[in-house]
């Protein structure tokens, strides 16, 4: 799409979408009923694991039990019956049973599927107007916190309009008018002037539009509910660290902060706002984690994921007018514990890495030996893995014969994955999504509108509702 | 176990447990809260789909609403909101995080955590009374039906103590002084005289000590309310033949039934007793279809099993008083429709297929080359592999190069899925079991007792407590 187009195309008028769903009709109606029950959520916190298979959960989940004796803040949530509700929801979008994030974002943003790639632009061309572009109309303070790029297809499709999700240089634009009050995460060589193609100085013409911009933990944490807004805060280029690899490494902890970090900032400032706010929380390196097979990464990245989940449902708890929705967009990868002899033994020495594959791939390189292979593995993961296990791995380093998806070094992943499995029992189905049903939970004013299955669609019209705002 | 020592320990004195654990207190008080309520559970159907991760339920719902434009009997359920409860299940065993069958239905059948391979035998030794004796002694008729054979462990589970799951000649003899309403299954080299080990006439014991023994499809259904009791039904040696299999096979139509027909003519004998009934239905051979990686074995199976919940939740909602408790024992191969191009149309493949893996690699000999190989397939299952395709399998077809729990001809299943996923998009991340937290489902009265988390020992509990009745 050329920005052009684009702007003329997002016009408010534009935006109206001129027909009335059957999905709207029934959450306007149900809309109503809850403000006679006087169940408005004032506070709507949408929390996405990215592309968390349930194996993913239940990892995470046994790892909490096993190595701090304590469950998940996610399954403690479901101790509290009376409070929560969950479903299983249908990610399907309109051009495929298996979402991508762009689709699966946009499907809640603007409750219509549309096709993978696209951010809340319908097959037929349709601009659907996105939730928090909703919400900010009417009143409310709105935001986004993930741990990937601001502008990666998560954040974007609560956000904007773009046929092309890949297109993040432009998004990073499309964000600057719509002077959302709180957007943190990775991605800054869409913003420095230094890293972008047009060379154009984005963070400057954030701040010149008035956004308090900042780009370090500290930072973060001296923006509290007293600071200036709106607040465009982008610490790292590309994703932030895994969280496994951030809290070995000082430097990247005094610049980094973490994703329950980056929340409570979030709310602390959105909740000034009387009229309430509705944000996005992403764990969007689960997702990463996924694509490459990596299972320390995914499961400590879900575990950051499960913190922030604990900062939501606190401030909810007390606040009481908030909606907390937890889940994620789609599976991917299918990760599980298999069984074999010594399954439990071998997932527990997932609690002494120290470093994610991610970490060790990229301390590979072209100086390294089977031997110095060996050495930095049992370094990093305390794991021996054999000579020809070593060799196995520098040979498809050197013949970079893997593509993925986030993996344009082309570094062996599936291979070190496919090596490690022999030792933690964790085994993969692919590297790439699945078209799973997932595990959705509510709690809060609006979460009895929830029903026990779901199409990823219905969630618009249910934050619309649970709110009281209707179409706008 | 020597059988001597088998039946000296599980004397009635010896069954009875000597300490109340925290939740047999808890399980008793809620069912005096139950009854106080009047919302007794006069029966019981539990519904086990074996080794279900949640793609496979995933999986069947897609198939059913792309080919028949209806959504699964499981999911239909869901949209009954006010009926339902939904947790997710932990389903570790005493041994490890992944469970096999028999610990697993040892959690349900007794309420204790025992090792993999045992059937209610805790580690320590101690027998623990199963759950259909303490409801047969409760004055309720009992029953099992099953795809595998009778004797199987999930089976088993709920009926028997043995610490050797493998045992199913010993099974057998123990099943016969039950008097177990209806036991209905496959499983006939346990029972036939010709094919056990021992050369007892264990069917011709069963006859003589009043059971009505059936072989066919055909007296199954002649078996109505008025047939005598109690009754034993084995339909085919080791498990029934996969669904899609049946279907397509004309001799096996007419001996061998489906897991509905078997359910509904269980429930029409069960249903006699004023005091109400207790059974367990187990689709297992979903379970081996996961640990074969055979996708139209799988999602097939699993809607038969579907069909199954269909008479179960028919018959509960005229009745008023059974409690329907739908899930599965563990995750098992965590298979998904994973992105691509088509994964739509590629999965929509599976449609068309006229027979499973398994059949298709029962059907190749030695005498097949490449070309006959790739003959079979297309005429099977409407797939054109490729020369290399064929000649790989024939390659691992003669090595005899796999092994596996439901394998002992060492066919290659693993490798024939390996060639299949380019051509359906489904993906394996292993041939054995998970350790999965696993979808369940609960209507009827008890159902309210359901947490949304719970341990698989938790449903012992829930299950007396629902139906009022104490520890015997």
């Amino acid at each position: 799409m050329k920005r052009r187009d684009f702007f003329r195309n997002t016009s408010v008028a534009a935006l109206t979408a001129s027909i009335l769903s059957p999905f709207e009709l029934l959450a306007l109606g149900k809309g109503n009923r809850i403000k006679a029950n006087g169940r408005t959520a004032k506070n709507i916190i949408f929390m996405v694991s990215d592309g968390m298979s349930i194996g993913t959960l239940t990892m995470a989940g046994l790892m909490l039990e096993r190595k701090e004796g304590r469950k998940s803040n996610w399954l403690k949530l479901y101790e509290r019956q009376e409070n929560v509700r969950r479903a299983l929801m249908d990610t399907a979008s309109a051009s495929s049973l298996v979402t991508d994030s762009a689709a699966a974002s946009s499907s809640w943003g603007c409750g219509f599927r549309v096709n993978n790639g696209s951010l809340n632009v319908s097959p037929d061309g349709t601009l659907h107007k996105p939730i928090l572009q909703k919400f900010k109309a009417a009143g409310k303070s709105v935001g986004c916190v993930t741990s990937v790029p601001v502008t990666h297809a998560t954040p974007a499709g609560f956000c904007i309009n773009n046929n092309k999700r890949g297109d993040q240089g432009e998004i990073a634009l499309q964000y600057l008018p719509l002077k959302f009050d709180v957007m943190l995460g990775g991605g800054e060589e869409f913003f420095s002037a230094d890293k972008r193609k047009d060379k154009q100085d984005v963070f400057g013409m954030f701040a010149r539009d008035g956004y308090h911009v900042i780009r370090t933990r500290n930072e973060l944490q001296q923006t509290g509910p007293g600071a200036a807004q709106p607040v465009l805060g982008v610490f790292h280029e590309a994703g932030l660290p895994y969280e496994l690899d951030r809290q070995q490494d000082k430097s990247l902890m005094e610049r980094v902060p973490s994703l329950a970090e980056m929340t409570a900032q979030a709310i602390s400032i959105l909740k000034k706002n009387s009229k309430g706010f509705v944000m996005q929380v992403e764990g969007g390196k689960v997702d990463w984690a996924a694509h490459a097979n990596d299972a320390a990464a995914l499961i400590y990245d879900q575990i950051a994921f499960d913190d922030a989940v604990k900062v939501a449902l606190d401030f909810a708890e007390k606040d009481k007018e908030t909606l907390v929705i937890i889940t994620t967009d789609h599976g991917n990868a299918n990760p599980g514990l298999f069984s074999g002899d010594d399954a439990s033994a071998n997932f527990d020495k997932l609690q002494r890495f120290k470093h994610t594959n991610d970490w060790v791939l990229r301390n590979i390189n072209s100086s390294f030996t089977a031997s110095s292979v060996k050495e930095l593995i049992e370094a990093a993961q305390g794991i021996v893995i054999t000579n020809e296990e070593a060799s196995s791995l520098l040979q498809h380093f050197a013949g970079k014969d893997e593509s993925g998806i986030y993996n344009p070094e082309k570094l062996p992943f599936r291979e070190l994955a496919y090596i490690q499995k022999r030792y933690t029992n964790i085994g993969w189905g692919s590297m790439d999504h699945s078209g799973d049903y997932v595990e959705l939970a509510m709690a809060g004013p609006g979460s009895e509108l929830l029903k026990p299955f779901v199409k990823n669609i219905e969630l618009h019209y249910l934050m619309l509702a649970a709110a009281g705002v209707g179409k706008s």
